[in-house]
């Protein structure tokens, strides 16, 4: 885990949620990897030289945030509890090695996206643990590498994750996804792709899930150099700045005494704990 | 697993779904219950003698349906495979025991509701392991046994699930449910509940899941004789109506070949199996 | 308007809303269609000899339901109070004249929808004065004529609108619509579609507003033989089925008094009538 | 139209829509007013004596942003071209002359938000032509004024708009407004009220509505100084800043191109101007 502090933007990604009209700290981003194909295909490291997480830690920062990364292979993964205190955003890329992921770790990260951490999964992380986990379905889906053309259409104009982008987004070459998806509805379906081989896809789908967002977006298989591309940048730095925790504090569950006085003959069974 | 045939009327509760004018066969329905309290407290078997299950089996016969029930202490708590092959919607009642539920027989029913069957979950189900695994979130909330009247207001008019009812249900004796309810917002909420002691509860939640619906009902606290109400039995029949699964062929998902000529210098690289 | 009675099939489109187990009457359906183009373009009046309305009625009166057709030069538009009040469910087809429909029959047509009729708006019926009231937006979309391959992918597999139906529906030759859509998010999108020349759409949206439900159907351009293929037949169907009115009583709106005892001091003003 | 600027506070309300690390220029607010309960009754004016638009504006103000005012009967109700242009988001109060605003502002007004202006409506406002307009609905309720205790629970921890509010909000007295409330099933629930007399109230409702975004917030009869809460203050900036136009150009539609070379055989014929 590799903080990069980004000291001549000191708090420039302020957020809108903070309406007291101070502006809000730089978010802190920890962009995940599974790091395998960059070490095993020199077609990868060539694009990704640093790593993809890497890649997408420095246009974040660029971005003004505070974006460090863990990777598959360090000590629990790179997401120790400090890691997951000080990380407002969790970013996902995973393919080979899902089942490699501890399903401790797995278990902790789906806590820390209920209690408020954002989840921003990309491309094959359709099928990484933490993203079924949290989606509750299969999450699979048609592919084929093909060095297709991919043209991601904005289908919600007014969605922030949006923002800056033009009618579509168009991307030469790409592995190709196509439907069905095995997801649940998006709250907010802001892409969809067309594929030049024939199929559709809902390419950037938005979720609330307990008190965290969660962002799924397509684009980004390993052999193409798609974490360059400027747009897929912007709607990555968007897509973060969308996720940042909404402060409350956490709501309570479990036994709770009335809030109103009973009628008269209601009896109060005293529970224990939560339920 | 008991299944009771409906011979009075064949055919009866017909569908929807079927577009081609012909009468859809009758639905089968497995109502699954835990039935413990009803062993423990006698104050809970004078109200269901039978167990909530044949309660529940029973009005949904008097409907129409092909309905059988199941338990958590018989054999794969009465869900195998057979039983599964022969039911189109499951009904869910849990609380005592979610945890003796054997992790494999959730998982095989989660399958089950993704590839089409209907999913039920009452009142203190919300804490199942299914529902959970669905879900992808705590499904935690607030809770209270006081006597307390509980109203359960229509916010959606316009849904199958209300057909038949008035403005509100209204309990004179329940649990008190309470928000922050912690499941991710549901594709339809349909019912919204008023409580005496001033909280508030989505009550009424449809989702779709894969290819099947799922659909969770608030009421049904085993003290109470709740499903003895007509107008909550008339909920149950329309919610398992609702859950009809949806005649189609299971959506192909893995390696798949274009659908349309690509462009010169596209090259497909072979995959194999699921993703 | 001419209600065409199928006699053959008593009853055979049977409801899922009718819990009761008693097979609900026969669906009855009006279908209105501007009629210009059919009058205009022999070109059309090939493909549709009796008009697109008569061609839809019939396939709907083979399925069982009771089809009756008015079109825009009826008086009234041909819905009168006595047609709209044996209509459970209205089908729109309207391209040139959008402008000659009269306001007070959109604003009564609008009424009956909000008070459970329902309505599928089919292909340029997008642009329509109904439907532009119902959606609260401009309804606006890209289109071109060009002959092209439309492919509808089916996006939500547990929908009663894709029963029958494959992973896609494919259509040699249609008008693209292509997105943006200016329509609010459908509360389900069921399918959505790839066009040969680069675009994607939300051609199959489903919507509840206040007691109805409104689906729109992208693909039927008068100048193509779409209405006579059998999967769009068979999705018309099952939105009509779909669309059936939920049998309720109207909720009440307006100055209401307290169901509960308020606390001392509380002071109900009397209200009168209607907010 | 008054614009006050808050030179102490400059670029204070910074968003998250801007990606670039760079701090967005302040919200500009426009509060509409329909002012009239102010003149006429002094149980008002006593409570709001600069008006309910001078409450507001004053603590947006404090909360950095730039906000005006305007009201019905200023010239063109105070809603010129010219404040528009300048008007990120527009709040409206209105209740007894709904009838009084002219048609030609309300379609003006509409067509601001499909452009991308946020609106926040508020209480009354739900009766409001506006409000009506961009819904397709009745948007009529129950109500009753009986000073009674409302209890605004929040249902999504994670929106922005929750941001900094507790479990609940808890008015002493209110009007009460219940279900069912004829409107379209909001994109996003953030709130819903209990209330003491028995009834539920969806009372905090978030669309996205072509390019822009509006959120319909149920709390402040003129009668109560419930414009002086801080945690309904907090709600309204918070709606404001959610509300914030996304930065895109302007999606075009009418007759496109093809972006695909077509087949062969394609005929594409030759649109002209907006469909």
């Amino acid at each position: 885990m590799n903080k990069t502090a980004t000291s001549e933007t000191p708090g420039a990604a302020a957020s809108a949620n903070e309406a007291s009209g101070v502006t809000a700290p730089a978010l802190r981003v920890t962009v995940w990897n599974e790091n395998r194909h960059e070490k095993q295909n020199p077609k990868v490291s060539e694009i990704y030289p640093d790593g993809i997480h890497a890649a997408i830690a420095g246009f974040l920062t660029e971005a003004g945030m505070l974006a460090g990364t863990a990777t598959l292979d360090e000590p629990e993964h790179g997401l120790t509890d400090e890691v997951l205190d000080t990380t407002d955003v969790l970013i996902w890329w995973g393919h080979l090695a899902h089942g490699e992921v501890r399903d401790d770790i797995v278990a902790k990260v789906q806590r820390r996206v209920l209690d408020g951490m954002g989840l921003i999964v990309l491309h094959s992380g359709h099928y990484s643990k933490i993203f079924q986990a949290l989606m509750g379905t299969s999450c699979a889906l048609k592919w084929r590498e093909a060095d297709e053309k991919e043209r991601l259409w904005v289908v919600a104009p007014a969605h922030p994750i949006a923002a800056g982008i033009g009618e579509f987004i168009e991307l030469e070459r790409e592995e190709m996804y196509g439907e069905h998806f095995d997801i649940p509805a998006p709250d907010e379906l802001v892409f969809a792709s067309w594929f030049e081989g024939g199929e559709v896809f809902r390419s950037g789908c938005a979720y609330a899930r307990g008190g965290g967002k969660v962002f799924y977006f397509r684009p980004g298989h390993e052999t193409y150099p798609t974490y360059w591309h400027k747009d897929i940048q912007r709607v990555i730095v968007n897509a973060a700045n969308w996720a940042r925790p909404v402060k409350r504090e956490r709501p309570y569950r479990g036994n709770a005494q009335p809030l109103e006085k009973l009628a008269a003959g209601r009896q109060v069974t005293k529970g224990e704990g939560q339920q």
